[in-house]
């Protein structure tokens, strides 16, 4: 099935008899009972006979040489079967990325702390400490590049990539334009997922491995370590296990890991285990990138978006990663979801000797959106008129087109986000009584919109394949199996590919089981990355569904049977029905050079209302209640969205109030959770969910995506409610009591000076 | 892909560029590695987190009805997680067979002794053992039937099969023929895996148990597992690991544990590890049937067989399992593979209070080869005529029928085996030779045929679905994964199998892995059972394998590219190559009322011969040679096909001159290795094997089938090759040394009488 083919996914197939509708159903997770009884099965609970314990000999310098390296003690301790370094890598020691440029273990130069230097397989976990420190290494300390400026101004870069619409410039001095302009910071953010990396490796005595672990992407994994060891890709076998908490924690930095431990097992013909502490996960594991977003941004007086110029910083730290593709989305998605016609976008990421910032929900476009989102506000506050008006008179409609040229065909539903989300949060009413506030505690009510690109988009193409596979297997009591390959990160992802596979074959819901992600089942597609599972494994799976339906058709014709009579009757006819399917995503047009032409398949639209409480005499902030809304095409499990929603506002608002990593000489200091500072539950507002359902046509049953949109505009909220409240803007990111209680200092200060 | 099309499987696809010959290659098993270092997984080897210990309580008893059964101060334990009865099955209590008798746990009455009574799962060895002695039964003991010809007489007659083809009792009237007559018994065998059942059960806690042991047909365990259960087949998923040795131990057997560890599981809500002791293996699972079996045999003079009368009797146990299959199987080859134009066959299985009987390698075929082919040689000692002449006469050729009525169209070999078996073994010079013995140790030489039908007969139908189904996926790099549903039980059919794909997509060999088999991989087929492996899912294999190939060549035509880079190509067009694929052989149009029709797809035929030595003051019986010979269509892979027939002959001369239970009241007494002889190393003699190729137009590549073909002829050639070194021919089995120093005494005493 190629998307491309223009073949309407909405049509819902003819039902067999007695089928109920299953699309939009609320779905309990099957994987629920097992997570909150502790009984399922983490990495880290696997048992594994004969494991051996693996650790890594990690770099204290974040920018160094090393002169020598010298494991022949850390060998020849009794209890240890394997101690590597670059050299005895037997294939490539890089990880195959986008720019390749990541060391599975580090050559003559580390160049951060943390980087990996030495692989330790020991029979206990005392003498792999052991040889951790019997290994000799001699550094000669180099001077360390640890800020991104200037990372730029030495020519550092990564990776530059440009958005040219009209003519910014030129547009931006005219004088009939409203013009604001700023300066945004925004830090590190940690994944802080409850569930470090971790892999177990096992070799199966005939060439062939087979990796488990916590895997968001099995096929990326599966090509790290096939390439490390120098074998063919379906002589490793990865299955994702249960994933504690994913957000891009476990995608290209599950990589290294698992690639590690494959040199290990391989090299002692033992299993193995790596698990990754807290420390080692916080210190030495890619987090989303720090930015620096300048913007200008010109109106007309009646408050249309007329050009922007937005110049966007990336620190990638010391190795690519993925930081090209998360790149391409903060370029992508500058503007924010508005009609924009004169654009100019410079997004760069640079090189420092920092840890390697990777993937991370709605990454980039998180960047992009508390800058963009912060000007709008300010431009509205400059117009006099209602930020969410503002955006509603911008907002983009279906037939515009979008910074990059994409022109919107369908499914572009932020209009009634918009509308949905005032309603939800008594806007206008509460943002007029907020605007009387005068005690010390101070009300404010602030909204931001965005939108979000589903799939890899255009930089995704470096990845390998980007389709998706599916098999469906159907057994003759009518009860089915699929997989797929994508991993369900905890999200619920299984639940709704059950529910598509389910609704496209006609059978109850109860009899299909989506199993794990496992590469020997599913031809390679692209990584879960960019909210694209529902959309790419739906439609293989649907296009696998249409197979075996067309099979049990042929014997039975179309009538009216219930789906298990009918299976049956196939089955005593001896045929057997399984299929894969196959799901093609539309292929970006866009043009990485000019930055047009079609970026992603189709957007998320979102927009969030915060209304906080804001203490002026400590600047702290308490948001009281929070409205998150997105037109993500059609709901396939409204329960695991929301789920998927309320988890998305808490990770925004950890970014937006609290989160921070102290870095001191390139090193993480809180590299702990009692260090590093996240929303509990007790800091968690009333959540309200939107959702506005506008059926993208090629998406199965019309879903399109969500997992990257929740976080995305909400930091932007927050501190435009805070804004509403006291009067201070922040433009740095998180907004922590410190920080607003000097602004509203300074503020007070300016007032009396 | 349905091979009733006649779709011709002979002709080799075009080969990509580079591509050898793969068919026919002698080629090392990918799991000798981890096999011989003692490396690889067992069932027993798993390790299992949390992991109940499970047993299972057993009748003392052949036949008692169970006055009281009380669990209650067993369930009282701690440490005790479940004890359960038949009141606890949720499902259905009867193992889904053909006849369907046999329960998982006894109700009202005990049938054999080893019958399961009531299972226990518990924390540990030592309270499982307690929890096992807690149990309180009170038994009323019931005379048992241990007798066969006493329950043929009482009329507990499990299945009744005949065959009728011309008048066989008017035609032995006929005054021209010479007739010979001859009542053989044949005793129960043990399979004697050097691994017994055993399984983990696992529940997943979303209402769905992974099955993990030694099966030989998963979805048989699966079928018993989901049906005990009362759940649907898919939410039970079973994969085969590695298995110490099947030969029908891990097919009807494997599911009687499968289903109590499920229940067990289900129940605790536990992992769960039910693992056979030896003893249990050896007393309470089932084993080849003893037999007891009638021939009249009439010939003319100049040697052509013309009418047989066969009288088969096995005693199938306390319930049918497979029994109605093995005993069609006995009835089918109950003439040997000859044109017999006159034949009564009555075949019966009788039920008695023993273990169970059930599939053994040759299943009924065995028994009735070596009353059969007894009584041709025989035959050729009356006609005076060479007893593989004999043979070679009566040889069923293309064009011929069987005594079934079933016209063979392609793939009879056996003339040319027993040439060239005569050849390898130098028959007629030996048989020359050795006639002139006289000494106290005397040679001899004998010779049997066979043939085997491949695949499951005409009975199999009753066991499910009996297609066969494989799934083929394409990694970029062109490596390659296959997944099927049938077991590899060490005879290394996983290699024949990659043989098969490599020659169907045209790959480099070394780049296919066949994976090990789950039942959510591919549909349901039948079992494993019949030989039929190779070639049902070879022709799976190669229908999935035209789909992947017609992906292939839609892309990049059928150029002469080699195959990596052809796949390359593919992968740059983003088109995924996997495909299910699906074989059903033939269906039998065998009739069951008249025993006439197509009893199976094919056939292999075999001969062998046996040199033995005889001392004649002891009655030991020494094989110096053996020589067998084989038609399987196309050998794909010359190695493992050779292991094949080595070990079959082993266990054939097990059974011929060695194997023997010791009952008593029902009880098998010696129930261990150290009491139950086996033919050791040192036992064994030279062994040639010879194979005959003889393609079969619808099997893949041209193969039919080994596995069952090896020990059938065995025991014949064996006590041929006795009665042609001392003229004295044994019609029980084991020939062992008593019982041939007996009937030399006997012989001696009548030469003297």
């Amino acid at each position: 099935m190629n998307v491309e083919d223009g073949s309407d996914m909405l049509g819902a197939p003819r039902r067999f008899r007695g089928q109920a509708m299953i699309i939009g159903q609320r779905v309990r997770r099957p994987d629920a009972h097992d997570k909150v009884r502790g009984t399922a099965l983490y990495v880290g609970d696997l048992p594994v006979a004969g494991a051996l314990e693996a650790g890594v000999l990690r770099s204290p310098h974040p920018h160094a040489r090393i002169r020598s390296l010298d494991v022949a003690r850390a060998r020849a301790l009794p209890g240890v079967l394997a101690v590597l370094t670059a050299r005895d890598v037997p294939g490539s020691n890089l990880i195959p990325l986008i720019q390749s440029d990541w060391p599975v273990l580090a050559e003559e130069y580390v160049r951060h702390v943390g980087e990996a230097v030495a692989l330790v397989a020991a029979e206990t976990h005392e003498t792999l400490a052991a040889a951790l420190r019997a290994i000799e290494v001699e550094y000669e300390s180099l001077p360390a590049l640890l800020d991104m400026e200037q990372a730029l101004a030495t020519g550092e870069i990564m990776a530059h990539w440009k958005v040219r619409r009209g003519e910014a410039g030129a547009a931006l001095t005219r004088s009939d334009l409203v013009v604001v302009e700023g300066v945004y910071h925004t830090p590190h953010q940690e994944h802080a997922t409850l569930e470090p990396n971790g892999v177990v490796a096992q070799p199966d005595g005939a060439g062939g491995m087979l990796l488990r672990g916590a895997f968001e992407s099995p096929f990326s994994v599966r090509r790290a370590a096939a390439s490390v060891l120098g074998r063919d890709l379906s002589s490793i076998r990865v299955a994702s296990l249960v994933i504690g908490g994913g957000f891009g924690a476990k995608d290209d930095a599950a990589s290294a890991p698992a690639a590690q431990a494959a040199l290990l097992a391989a090299a002692s013909g033992r299993p193995v285990r790596l698990l990754l502490s807290r420390q080692e996960e916080m210190t030495a594991t890619s987090k989303r990138h720090p930015a620096r977003v300048k913007v200008r941004l010109g109106a007309t007086q009646d408050g249309h978006l007329f050009a922007a110029e937005v110049d966007i910083l990336l620190d990638g730290g010391a190795y690519a990663t993925l930081s090209p593709l998360v790149l391409s989305e903060a370029a992508i998605h500058a503007c924010g979801p508005y009609r924009v016609p004169n654009v100019r976008v410079d997004a760069k990421a640079v090189r420092t000797h920092k840890v390697p910032s990777g993937v991370f929900r709605g990454s980039g476009a998180v960047q992009a959106a508390f800058a963009f989102e912060s000007q709008v506000d300010l431009l509205a506050e400059r117009l006099s008129l209602d930020p969410l008006e503002l955006r509603r008179r911008n907002a983009l409609v279906v037939g515009d087109e979008t910074i990059t040229g994409q022109k919107l065909s369908a499914s572009v539903g932020l209009r009634e986000v918009l509308d949905r989300v005032a309603e939800a949060s008594e806007w206008t009413a509460r943002r007029a009584v907020f605007s009387h506030d005068a005690g010390a505690v101070r009300r404010g009510i602030g909204v931001a919109a965005s939108y979000t690109g589903i799939g890899l988009g255009p930089v995704g193409r470096h990845l390998g394949p980007s389709g998706g596979g599916a098999s469906v297997v159907v057994a003759s009591d009518g009860s089915v199996t699929v997989a797929v390959g994508t991993a369900d990160a905890g999200q619920g992802e299984a639940t709704a590919l059950a529910q598509i596979a389910a609704d496209a074959l006609g059978c109850p819901l109860e009899l299909v089981r989506v199993i794990e992600a496992d590469t020997s089942r599913v031809p390679e597609g692209g990584p879960a990355t960019g909210s694209r599972s529902t959309l790419v494994s739906g439609n293989a799976i649907r296009d696998a569904a249409s197979r075996v339906r067309a099979a049990i058709e042929g014997v039975v014709g179309d009538g009216g049977l219930p789906w298990r009579e009918a299976v049956a009757l196939v089955s005593q006819k001896r045929a057997g029905l399984a299929a894969h399917g196959w799901a093609i995503p539309p292929e970006p047009t866009f043009d990485l050079g000019t930055g047009q032409g079609d970026a992603h398949m189709c957007y998320t639209f979102s927009a969030c209302v915060a209304e906080v409480e804001v203490d002026t005499a400590t600047g702290e902030v308490h948001v009281r209640r929070f409205t998150s809304g997105h037109d993500i095409g059609r709901v396939v499990n409204p329960m695991s969205a929301e789920g998927q929603v309320e988890g998305g506002v808490i990770q925004g608002l950890g970014y937006a109030l609290l989160e921070e990593h102290v870095l001191r000489d390139g090193r993480i200091r809180n590299d702990g959770f009692s260090t590093y500072l996240l929303p509990t539950v007790l800091d968690a507002p009333e959540v309200r969910t939107v959702f506005v359902e506008n059926p993208y046509p090629w998406g199965p049953s019309g879903a399109k995506g969500l997992a990257d949109a929740p976080p995305v505009a909400v930091a932007p909220a927050v501190t435009a409610a805070i804004a509403h409240a006291v009067g201070v803007r922040l433009c740095e990111l998180p907004a922590t009591a410190e920080r607003l209680w000097m602004a509203l200092r300074e503020k007070a200060g300016k007032a009396h000076g």
